[in-house]
Order: structure tokens, then C-alpha cells, then sequence
């Protein structure tokens, strides 16, 4: 088999190695006479497995106890649906940087008083959105979208305000180093880069655990995720087995390693699509731009399908842009190596 | 590698051939140059699995286009939680048949009017409660689990009242021929009879969708999830594929060659313990037991132990019972052979 480069947003390419592994504990997992699919969640084997993201997670965040690591099933939709009805006590605050932030305001309008304090929906998140310096209103937290993949931005700073800081880091986890200390809440799901669908990470600080809004059915009800370790009921087994494999393979090649390889991943993209007359990258104000997906146009349709094919034939999938900006949409995430986008590069730059 | 006969609950085990071409699609997916783990959920192939899978739910349950085939993730216990929002308008009746039974009771009470129409919680759900000849109360609906998992009863034969029947099937969906059409919704996480964990079927009448309750948040109603065609958000992919794998599975195997074998290795096992002086039936009513789960204990501890070691030198594991009534529970799910159940009745069997 020709293994496909696959630059989609997600699910997305998996590091060779974890695929490998993953396919042998489907056979087996660890001599135990069990396949990984028919291994228990209550049971020691996945609780070794917990424990052990666990204490990854927590080793690459540079946090503490003071933080709860949990496995959740239901993607990002139920994380930021959950977090107004756990946390919004009053009003909760707001930045409007994509279709995902939007959708997380959306669904938080459902429980209670939302306040946008930022949005550049009106140009199609073609920008992040400028803050405002000081934020008034007795908020419960702030809530973020790190990383917005489907225009390709990228918050590189933090805001900073006095209340908790939530966020969506779904497509931009592990990217590289970060200060997960400035946040009360992150969460992410797990199809980009730390393993396949059906899987999220949720980290949450303990002092917001205490904040709990309001009674919820269990399944709703983060303190009882954590009170019953990830398995309130029958975990996502494998989803988080290869999420476990995945920060192995991260940490092993080290946040420092993969901070840098993305950085000279994207650069040599961005570059390639700026000094091509042919293209115009979507997110012009370089610091806003996003190094997981780099979005961009073609000037005219016959270029663009110029450079479908040429993809097409070279044996690279998933450059196709989300329907709300067309054109491009190339993910660069920790699996996707140097000579990947090499390898794309020459097929831009061949359009001449 | 010795595989072991695994009687666990759920996870349960898968057959052989599901799970060798899960292993194969990870490798990749039908010529695709992808693995199944990368498999786009907005992609011609992942709609082919969808649309094949629902094709297979209809035909295998003899039901129609006036029900809807969803796939989802949070298990039953999302579901459980979910129905009371979607669908209790003035107020719900329940069936309170054992531990899930009873919290599908205790997570509606968070959203309106919940009554218990019959119990055995008192008697530890050493039996099926009786039921009263008829219901009022303008309810929305009736709750039913078809099969107790932990204690291991079985509705073999359904209430028929004039409303609604909502049934929780995780432990017994497929274990047979049913009439499905008397059901007005009905849901069965996969870790069982249907697949892996981290996926659970849900079928709802088109008639009942109408009855939305209340507005939700997006994740929360069923009504999106059908409109959205199980991809409101990023499915899990390959749960849902090791379902499909099942479904096949089980259609060329057959319902009727299933129910077959399923009351044969039933009647072996039931059999062995009712003649067997040192064990005893957990469900001492022949009618009310279950042909998915057979719970029994020892009459002294050294018994059990027995029990165990033999067992654990004989390669078979996941015979332990549930902490709330000790002793055993031997789980004889669509996967088990009738010369799995065989070794272990020979295991028992020489204890006397």
C-alpha cells in the first residue's frame, strides 16, 4: 500500500507508529489473551492506561493536582455545552474568533446570560478579533477557541482578565509549548493531534470544579466524571488506548521538538503561498496566522483545480478548504512531517 | 496467542473475523490508501458505512422508513438523560427493573414528573417486577431496559399500554428475533451485541420526533442528530465501522440461527447450575431469566474459588459477578460459542 499524505482538519493523519501499535493490541493487548476492543473498563489494564494519560498529560501541561484530567466521549459540542450548564452562574463571557466559538455561544445561550465581548464574525473570522482592555460584569469565566481551524487563525497570546479562562484546544493541543497554567478549563477532542474520533480530553482545575452552577443528571456533571475516573460509565476503551499511544509518541519526540518542526512546517507553507502570484493565503495579519491549518485561495477556479490534481496524482489527500472560504485548507498537525509539506510545496510552486 | 473465552459483561467479545478486519482497516481502508482511523466522517466512504448500517438495523429489526437509525456516543446513560429532555412534555413512566433501570429513573427526575409504575428494587431485583394491568397519568412515555445485565433478567414478553414504548436493549439487542415495531424508540450501546465501546445505536419513530418537549442545545436534541444524519459533530468513526462490521456479522449469521444458539447455550448453562448442589440460580423464576446473562453464586466461598481457579487455568475469563449480588455472571452474548459454554459447563460440572 502507498500511504496516502493526508493533510485533513480531522480526523486526521496519525503518527505510522501508533496506527502500527494500535493494530497489534487490536489482536492482542499485552499478552493478556484479550483484544484491546474486548478489554475492561473496570478492570487493571485500563487502569493503567488511565493513569498513564493521565500522568502524561499532566507532565506535558507542566501542571499539578490542582488539575482534573478527564476522557470524555461526545467531542467538542458536548464540552462546550456542558460548560455553561456546569459553570455559568450569572453571565458568562464570550470570544467569537470562528464557527466553533460561535457554535460554543450558541449553545451557551441555552442555559444563560452570554456576552460576546469580541467577534469578527461581520468579515468571516478573516481576523481574530481585537480584545477589549479590561472586561466588567461579574463573569463566570471567558471562553476561548484557541486555534481556529477552519479559517486558520491562531491566538499566540492569551487574553488576560481576572476571571477563569476556558478553552477550546481542540486543534491546536500540543501544538507546541504553551503556559497551560493561565487556564481553569481546557479541553480538546482527541481526532487531531492526540488520536482518533469519539474521544476528548478534558483538564480542569479543582477550584473551578467547586464553582459546580447548579444539579445536573450525572452524565452532565464534570465532578462525577472525576469522582468515577473517566468510567461513570463504559469508556471510549480504545479511542483513549490510542490517545495513550499518542502522547507517548509526543512525549518521546518532545513538546520542544514538535514546537519547532511546526513552526517550520508552516513557514515554509505560508512562504510558499506568499510569494506565489497564483495564491493569497486567507489570514493576512501574519501573528493571527494559525501553524495547525494554513487556509488560502487560488485567483482563479482553473488554478485551483490545477493544483487539486497535481495533489490528486502525487498521492496527497485533504487540501480541500471548508465550504464557508473554498479554496485550501491544509492542516499541518504533529503527524504531518517536514518532507510531507516539502513534498506540497513543490507541487505550489510548480504553478508558476 | 491464546485467545481467551471472555464471558465479560461489556466490552464484550467480538467474533474473530470483526475484529481481524477492524485490524486489517486500521492497516487501510479498502484501497483508499487511508486507515479507517483517518477515514474522513464527512466523506463518500463514511457515508457509505452510515448508510449501509442503518440499511442493516431496518432489515435486521423489520422496521420501516417511519424510524429513524442514529449512531452516538455517551452511552446509554447519555441517552437515558437525553430522553426525558427530548420527549417528557407532563410527565414519564418507568420501570424500575434493576441498577440501569433505576438510574434512567433518577436522571429523568432532574427534568420533570418521573413515576415508577413497578419495582423489584426492594428484593434486589431477584425478579421482574409485576406490572399493573393498565397505566393513567398522561404520560409521555414508558421506560423498559429488556434485559438486567447485572442481575440477570429479561422482559421476554413486552407491556402493552397506550403509550409511547421507550426501551433501553444494551444487553439483549439482537440476541433475537423481536417485534421492533413495538417500540416507539429504542437504543443499545455496541460494547455488547453491536460492536465496541464508545458507540451506542439509537432507532426513534418519526412519529415521536415530532413530540419534541422543549428546546435543547443542538448536541442535546435528537431531531438535529437526525437532520445531521449521525454527523451533527465528528462521529466516531471507527466504532461505528466495527458496528457495521457486527451488523454484517449478524446478518449472514442470521437472527433466527442467533436465537437459536442464544437458547441453547442458555438452556446448557441454566441447566448445569440447576442440577448442581453447590450453586444456585440467581433467578429462581424460569420465565423472568435472562439468555444474555446468567448470574448465580456458590453456596460457600471455597466453591467459588474453585470455580474461579478452574476457569483461569482453562483460559476463560470475565465469569466474576457484579460487586451488588457476588458470585458469578457468565455473559452469553451473539459472539460466545456453544463450545465456549460447553468448556464451562464441563468446569462445572466437576465440582460436586
Amino acid at each position: 500500500m502507498k500511504r496516502k499524505i493526508n493533510f485533513n482538519a480531522g480526523p486526521a493523519m496519525l503518527p505510522a507508529e501508533v496506527s502500527q501499535e494500535a493494530a497489534l493490541a487490536i489482536e492482542e493487548y499485552k499478552n493478556t489473551g484479550i483484544s484491546i476492543l474486548e478489554t475492561q473498563h473496570r478492570g487493571k489494564d485500563f487502569e493503567e492506561i488511565i493513569e498513564e494519560s493521565k500522568h502524561l498529560v499532566r507532565l506535558l501541561c507542566n501542571i499539578g493536582d490542582d488539575y482534573e484530567v478527564l476522557w470524555m466521549q461526545g467531542g467538542g459540542r458536548l464540552q462546550f455545552s456542558l460548560i455553561p450548564m456546569n459553570f455559568l452562574l450569572h453571565r458568562a463571557a464570550y470570544i467569537d474568533s470562528g464557527h466553533w466559538a460561535n457554535q460554543a455561544i450558541e449553545s451557551s445561550k441555552f442555559v444563560g446570560d452570554t456576552v460576546t465581548i469580541a467577534s469578527t464574525r461581520a468579515i468571516n473570522y478573516s481576523q481574530l478579533p481585537e480584545l477589549p482592555k479590561a472586561i466588567d460584569g461579574n463573569f463566570s469565566y471567558l471562553h476561548i477557541t484557541t486555534n481556529n481551524t477552519i479559517y486558520g487563525t491562531q491566538w499566540h497570546e492569551l487574553p488576560k482578565y481576572d476571571i477563569p479562562l476556558i478553552a477550546d484546544m481542540s486543534s491546536d493541543i500540543f501544538s507546541g509549548k504553551r503556559d497551560y497554567t493561565l487556564f481553569d478549563m481546557f479541553y480538546a477532542v482527541a481526532q487531531k493531534n492526540l488520536g482518533i474520533a469519539g474521544n476528548t480530553l478534558v483538564v480542569i482545575k479543582k477550584e473551578l470544579l467547586q464553582r459546580q452552577a447548579r444539579e445536573l443528571a450525572p452524565i452532565f456533571c464534570y465532578n462525577n466524571h472525576v469522582l468515577e475516573n473517566s468510567i461513570l460509565n463504559t469508556a471510549n476503551v480504545f479511542g483513549i488506548y490510542v490517545s495513550l499511544l499518542t502522547l507517548r509518541w509526543i512525549n518521546k519526540k518532545t513538546l520542544v521538538q514538535i514546537e519547532k518542526e511546526n513552526n517550520q512546517k508552516a513557514k515554509l507553507l505560508y512562504d510558499a503561498i506568499d510569494t506565489n502570484p497564483h495564491f493569497k493565503a486567507y489570514i493576512q495579519e501574519k501573528s493571527d496566522r494559525s501553524i495547525m491549518n494554513v487556509c488560502f485561495t487560488a485567483h482563479d477556479t482553473l488554478i485551483e483545480e490545477k493544483l487539486l490534481d497535481s495533489c490528486s496524482d502525487n498521492n496527497i489527500t485533504g487540501i480541500k478548504g471548508h465550504r464557508s472560504i473554498g479554496g485550501f485548507r491544509v492542516s499541518l498537525y504533529n503527524a504531518i512531517t517536514m518532507n510531507d509539506v516539502k513534498k506540497l510545496v513543490t507541487l505550489i510552486n510548480s504553478i508558476n
